[in-house]
């Protein structure tokens, strides 16, 4: 997936009512316009009738200028009755991280973006404590702190959302950010927000998951990225994983191996939102990995 | 875990309130007494203030004859105010399967069983319905079809707890016996009951779950196979396993690939069991693997 | 991918050199003859230079008829000089297991046949030694006794392939067959040859893997399905999976363990070729699964 | 694992030849002395003859001084013919990191120690390249630049052995260091050395391994974290991980998916070593985790 080597590319996101025979037009449009496909992958849904679709083509050498493929795909998608997205891989979307005191996920970002794995502007880290500015302010990238005052939780995120506004922020992620947001703020986000949960979900939801965990004395213990939406934990799942564990292991020992779980499936999550593999449909994700 | 080739052994499982000093002298016992020690394993809970511990040796050369184990065991386990249990390896338990129409742990656990993996006397397969009576017979095990008439469901069960009772079963497994049974049945049991659910508990609790799982779009499916107590799918996990799916998967795919888990779980559970490895304490289990 | 409940479908495979806006023409003569595509998936190996298409779809409703799908294809394909191959989901081909005296893997997939889990006719079992008859039978299936007498191997590879051709056997199944094929029965044999080797290739090749893997002290063990070639070993790889030991566990338990391992990659392997789900190209698989 | 709401403990590792009723005096001589043991694990090698012990108790109310338990445990070790170990938890052992260009493992590594998860003073950070300089400084650790000069290797090993001892560096961690250490080095070096190999050893050993492979086309990737010793990617293993990969990874996601795994892999094997869990003999190790 790192871009550099490769040349740009145009993604284009796919999805509505399946229907037989007309599905092929939007490919034909990139083949017969001599795009050079890097990824080709498509999905149906037989209970939902709904087709998706995920189609990367190399925009060198493609028939129709950048700025002409949405208005040549417009029409096409509304005949066939699809919605529709078009990304280009070198217009990396502005990305800010919101953070509270358990730091794993923010210094694993932080360093994988360091590192070229995802394909994005860190335009800030924010968090309703300081804790994580050093780590950010050592990475170059800028950190603001936005304290939850008593009484005063509605005045903080609209502080948030102008911040996020300002920066215009396209990708929110909620690397252990320990505040339950509002309706109002999920719904005022124009762009994604992830959240990881620190739990094999639909097991263990809300608080202290790894107590919950520990005291059932299950053997596997999970972590889930998803989307936020208003319902707390019940959003569109992107990624899961698990580890397993024994008797051996203390609250605290959960507390540990989860951590690496957070890490990485929060990161693999990111990585496949920013590149656009990701498609929600009903409360559900199709991952085109 | 296969005991062929390996001379007789005892197990002796012990647990009780953690008190500092003391817990060496079972250790002592046996040592003091010649005993050929192939595994020792102990967990003390900190929470709980529980020690647990496992020790198997050799009857082999051993001072104490066989006989004489308990008795000598008995005064020091009351001074310590520790529960116990002792096995010996070659006294193998009476296995009851019960099953219903889905196969598949049954055609497993005939072929483990042929095999030499289970260390135990396979009694007899008793099913509700008579689909499993071909395969059950054909590796020469007795099969009882058992069927549930309407409004005759204690009648049923009155009828499995005497065929388990005159086969004098130590231990029943639902091999995907789709049965709830009811409290008395399961305290009337003098044995263990252990069930596969068909997910990774407490996810996805009660019916259909690989339906519930589907409708969720969990990238992660699994099984649990656990001790049957008197409240559904709440009892002490012994084992349990996971697998990726993705939204390929259609719910008959989650169902095939459910299977290889439920059957690998099941097995790997019944198979510590049958060694001695489980220690059930609060609702939860210490498995020394 | 259990096919019980759909209707027929054809299945194409086709790979060749890859080249731009070429590739769409198959997808097209499908969706222009009204092919409602139940799967469809491609691969370019930019390296090589390779484009891999897999498509399926139904044959109701399909506006050219079954027998004359070959003949519209093939100038299509000899135009993009692409190779090709066609399958129709109802015939189901002809599977023969080969099996010496370690019997789980025979187990396990006779009794995935019985339960519907193989899209194949399972023609026989033939073993170099008699062990194997006795489950064989137990489920209807013919068992062929083929022991290799001293100085008479070759005479034992002819019997085999004679017995394979009266069968009309499509797949032969390695499923734990302790005897090296010769070149000549490899080649001789018209149709794949799939084997579990009970090592995570390239790890331990060749004789005991178990004894190997415990004597150089790794943590994970694996099995791998492959496609028999020539060289030992060294055929593409269809699909492998591992299971975590540790110091506790002696050669026996590896064993063990293996078992679980070769029985799943094995199961899984034959159902994605049966599925037509596999190309190979080089000394490597494409998987569309 | 981590030990800072605990009280200070000793750790105890011991091991030699098996010999039956001698075993239990060194567990007695915890327990008569009041020890709260708080974990303690054994193995026995059935082929080697050997007993491996890990005991771990509780420094508080314990009835001989720290000063005088190695004096008293002394005689015991030798009349019983073991080697033995012990250490103190609040002892915390210098680590120098080694790295070259390839930074994941480092930038993890620093993280971890910031957020208390290695129980080590991190003393420095070593490479023959500068690139590990800036973030090694972020966190306040000295980086230390040793350039390998054409011709001058010998030269650059006794500067990187020199540094080593001026900081009483007990553990030297290997973190994609990509230099081939002589035998020279590894047998000056008084403490342990750790190395990631970035593939399942030992399966592609040496360099390249992903290269090699994706040429094998193989279904699952590795890494190894093992001692160094003189046989290059040969020593003794602590930890191993595995992820899957399809056809679809080209050479660049395997060295992707594989930074995950290396990190993963040597952080558990470096925090095995730094709580005193790993016990070599021979070419292998006994992990009481």
């Amino acid at each position: 997936m790192p871009n550099e080597r490769r040349v740009p590319t145009a993604v284009l996101l796919l999805w509505g009512p399946d229907r037989r025979g007309l599905v092929s037009e939007v490919s034909r449009f990139v083949y017969e316009n001599d795009g050079n496909v890097v990824h080709a992958d498509q999905h149906v849904d037989p209970e939902g009738g709904v087709f998706l679709q995920r189609i990367e083509w190399e925009l060198e050498g493609f028939a129709v200028p950048r700025d002409g493929i949405g208005a040549a795909l417009s029409p096409l998608a509304e005949r066939l009755g699809m919605r529709w997205a078009l990304h280009f891989s070198d217009q990396r979307p502005s990305v800010a991280l919101l953070v509270s005191r358990q730091l794993h996920c923010l210094h694993d970002l932080l360093a994988r973006w360091r590192m070229g794995e995802l394909e994005a502007e860190l335009a800030l880290v924010a968090g309703n404590h300081d804790d994580g500015r050093a780590v950010t302010e050592s990475y170059g990238v800028p950190f603001v702190h936005l304290p939850v005052l008593p009484g005063a939780r509605a005045e903080q995120e609209d502080a948030m959302l102008a911040t996020l506004a300002a920066h215009r922020v396209e990708l929110v992620v909620l690397a252990r950010y320990m505040q339950i947001l509002s309706e109002r703020f999920i719904e005022a986000r124009p762009g994604a927000i992830i959240n990881i949960h620190h739990s094999f979900l639909p097991a263990f939801p809300g608080a202290k998951p790894y107590h919950q965990a520990h005291a059932r004395g299950v053997k596997i213990i999970g972590a889930t990225a998803h989307y936020a939406t208003r319902e707390l934990d019940q959003g569109p799942i992107i990624e899961q994983d698990v580890a397993r564990v024994s008797h051996r292991d203390a609250v605290e020992d959960l507390v540990r191996k989860g951590r690496d779980l957070e890490k990485v499936v929060l990161a693999r999550a990111v990585a496949l939102h920013l590149g656009r593999r990701v498609i929600v449909y009903g409360n559900k994700t199709v991952v085109f990995d």
